[in-house]
């Protein structure tokens, strides 16, 4: 079996997961190389893991020969540059969500994608891919929900995370790039219709500290779809009971909600507080199989020579839409969407 | 005991409940009169449950210097006309939601109460007396989720119902006037604040009909409060599974759903279709007791001689947001309350 | 509408709830008097409710030609006596569970029922009025589960409440007589079978008191029904998390879990202990409704000159087989029933 | 990264899935042999997954010096001479459950493991490496739930799979061999204590067919422990919602209910069924992620040189336990077990 040799790019929490799923979760993938700004952390992940290549400076390692594509988890402000970089070193791309921070960086990316017809380009909304989801598309797609008129996406983080957001505020694009643009995806895809109109709001209520970037620590938005859907996202930073990533879409004939408890495992526990059911904490328990399950989309798509369903096009709505949505919240005011 | 004679006006399904609830379900309470258009509902309530009087005129029976106290389940229109007439004639009055069906009638009402203050005036938003509502608000009040920040509120209705409600599409005022007034006054109640900024929307999916009264047969509504929190509705006639009321508050320090498993007891069904729980299929089942628990706040404050929490300030504001949020759907604007 | 006047012997927590359904909660009934040992209490109820007649002897109460049935929630062991004298003196009788505390006791009140064929006789085994229940049971009579073939039955009571239940141990007759003589019952009537072989076990895993009564804090045993079904059930002192009264029934083609999750209401609280469901404390909490619709059938049964489902053969066999389970349990061995 | 390379055998859909996880899912496993007795199966597998080596002969397998260790998914009844001929060539062994089907052939297989203590010998119990059952034990053992004193375990197996079930019935060993084993280990294990006692019943309820061979179709044993807690199993082969491993530990001070409701993924479902959510249909789909987990830990067993908590002694009872629950219902009696 020919094995697609990989560069991973960004050792932070995510990008180590990311690095172990491609040397260990999907047989047809190889870890070839690992890049990164910490010298510690390369040299870790060489060792633990036998990668034979480590490197901190991104140009120099597309420019290993032994390289079929990289994977992208670095600051979502470098993804645009990094994306041409790699298509026009012959590369196939994987890169983290967002594509990038601004529509101009975007721009870049989708002239570099089309450039490169016979590259994949792929962005890890991890969603399209975890399996729950994936059987809730399937539902909706086979005219189970009939017609799906309401999406209401909750994205909200536990508080127990709180500090690592805090420190992160200043680069993080605020609360709908960062996290709503899961929901702004997840939306349009499930709706399969784009927002034409919307209304952002929210506030600190928690954490003064979001107010200094023109952000708040909860946020929500309504938007109307071109197919006369409603859309309703909240996106959170003060969760008490968990990683609350939960979707419904409401149909004319059935109603379907995905992680509506988000439940650590199998375990129900009885005791002095009631009947309860504990919580995942963080994003890599939630979605465990759903970042195996994308890193296997990409490399079955590299095998079997085809693009996957998610393109640099959807990369560009989402971050314009995530955009227009936080001018929305700043303005406090209804707007139309492009 | 003495107990305190009520007058009956309307006696449609809720009516009818309502009538029965006065007769056999609050001790104090004594049903001695009917008021309704249809005559033999009339003889039929008089022979069943022994009432001695019956109306077909509402004006007739306020004379009837027998009685203490009236309930109103009459068509909305006619609500404060009705309020007035009573309190004028020396009753107490417990009038179903919502005030009226204008924000000058309103205004009317509000003037007789005030003329009035010896007697007691009530509004029967029954959720405000259910019982897992009462625990919900007693948490928020003892501070158990910190600040309460969010507000989602769903009212659906189940599309077996969808033949009566087309029927009454002309008089119903529209889904905000008709169903979101609910969630306009929870939302008010359990974040203690108003409202002052609206977008609505909302659209036809399954139902045309709609249209020709410039409504939606679902419809949903993001709203801005004073104290910085945010609400948002859902209502909708469309509902495949059940009558479904939920309410959501997501505070700073804990999340509280109420409802949101319609169920319609505590069987639990494991069959092909999986595990599930049946729904309360109409509202007299799922608020059953909350329709007695307000009943009986409004004999406990006669005979306490004391005021409700719920005013007919109340329901001028929430008649009032209902109007504007139909003109922020009517006319697809971002409004401003008040 | 003639109503039923109804003397409650014994005023312990749940006698005081049934004297006040019977005062105010099932219309066509009047709380006439009230027997207790304890004089103040008879004083308040008296007082509170405006009951005419109070007695200090059961003897003289019955005597009381104003009666038309009697409500027996006295100590077990007086039961049977009771039922008797009542029956004699022309008065309907509904007792409260076990029939007697022992076979010889319950045949005195067989033949009492026996000579009165005009009069009501029986028994509050409530779960078989609770709304859950009634609506499992139908859905068994109508073949939904295709054929019943096992029976789960927990009784659990909160550990809370362990201080009253010691107190209580020298009389309570034992763990099978005191709490799965409930499970006993509703296995009988879901299965519509009568157990023919059973062992019981137990032991005292949190308090060795229960050993000084030969008894266990938590017993459980496994039955053989006649049709071949098999029944488990687990009777426990020291739950954790509330008043689990938990009942399964498995058939061929589905099976029922009724209060799985002894929910307190429908409040569902999201915080640091996850995502929960808060239980209910006690059996007043748990079969208010209950306790109200078996009031009611036995009024119903009076005022249409019927008799209900559950008959004092009933009543016998239980107990039996509650001893039986005892002697099992205490003998540790296998034992045939009958 | 030294692989520890493996052969597979016995390709049967259990053994499939076992060869696919060594090939793919533990990174330092190789699978680098299959054996089965359909040539056509060993073709596919070595030509899908590039296997160097097939075989139809279990002693030419053994003899291949490349291999470090075999996995045996084979007729329960050879399972003890292979461990013995593996063990001797010099093998690790991973041995599917049951041990063996007889207590005699469960000795051969423990004088094997004792006669080569340097090597690696363990069972796949599986639910001993399940995510949630690991994490209940950790519970228990951290004293979470207090003493815990009652196991309930079901364990069902769809309806819908019948068919298979009827095929193999000659050969299963009956109900309590094929499938309460797994309940008779995970009591031990989570009690931590050895049944003494047992009393076992059932019945053909659905399909007479299990008569022909002295079995029921669901069968059900009560056990009592050395450390006097109690244990309730049913196995079952008609269940109508799905593939149903249940499993509740009840403690002094808590209660853990595992896999209560046997989700298949994360959406829960709101149509005309209510509110629900779908199954898992097998237990492939439901031990994924356990049949991972007790490969690694072999793999790492192998390699970190150290023995699997679970032993062939676990083994050897297990068997003999089941046997003896086979023993009681056949002659419907209360046992003794050693």
């Amino acid at each position: 079996m020919k094995k697609i040799k990989m560069g991973m790019v960004g050792l932070g929490r995510l990008g180590i997961q990311h690095a172990e799923n491609i040397a260990f979760r999907v047989p047809q993938a190889e870890l070839t190389a690992v890049c990164a700004l910490e010298e510690d952390k390369i040299n870790e992940v060489q060792e633990n893991w036998g990668v034979p290549y480590g490197y901190t400076e991104y140009d120099e390692m597309i420019q290993n020969e032994e390289l079929d594509a990289v994977f992208l988890c670095s600051p979502s402000s470098l993804h645009c540059d990094q994306i041409e970089k790699a298509l026009d070193a012959g590369l196939h791309v994987l890169s983290e969500k967002p594509l990038g921070t601004t529509v101009e960086e975007c721009k870049v990316a989708e002239k570099a994608v089309e450039k490169h017809p016979d590259l994949v380009f792929m962005l890890a909304f991890m969603r399209r891919y975890d399996p729950s989801y994936v059987y809730a598309k399937k539902m909706i797609d086979e005219g189970k929900v009939g017609k799906p008129f309401l999406y209401r996406g909750y994205s909200q983080d536990p508080e127990s995370a709180i500090d690592g957001t805090l420190e992160y505020l200043a680069h993080s694009g605020g609360e709908f790039i960062d996290m709503a643009v899961h929901d702004i995806d997840a939306a349009r895809w499930l709706l399969d219709s784009e927002p034409k109109q919307a209304w952002a709001i929210g506030g600190c209520y928690a954490y003064p500290q979001f107010a200094e970037y023109d952000d708040g620590d909860n946020v929500s938005a309504l938007m109307k779809f071109e197919n006369d859907a409603m859309g309703f996202l909240f996106a959170g930073r003060t969760a008490p009971h968990g990683y609350n990533v939960e979707t419904e879409i409401i149909g004319t004939e059935g109603i379907l909600r995905i992680g509506s408890v988000p439940q650590k495992n199998l375990v129900e526990i009885l005791d002095q507080d009631g009947v309860r059911k504990e919580c995942s904490q963080d994003f890599l328990e939630r979605f465990d199989q759903a970042y195996v399950d994308e890193l296997q989309e990409f490399v079955d798509c590299i095998i079997e020579d085809r693009k996957p369903d998610i393109t640099v096009y959807d990369g560009t709505k989402n971050t314009k839409i995530a955009y227009d949505l936080t001018g929305s919240f700043q303005e406090n005011k209804l707007i139309d969407i492009e």
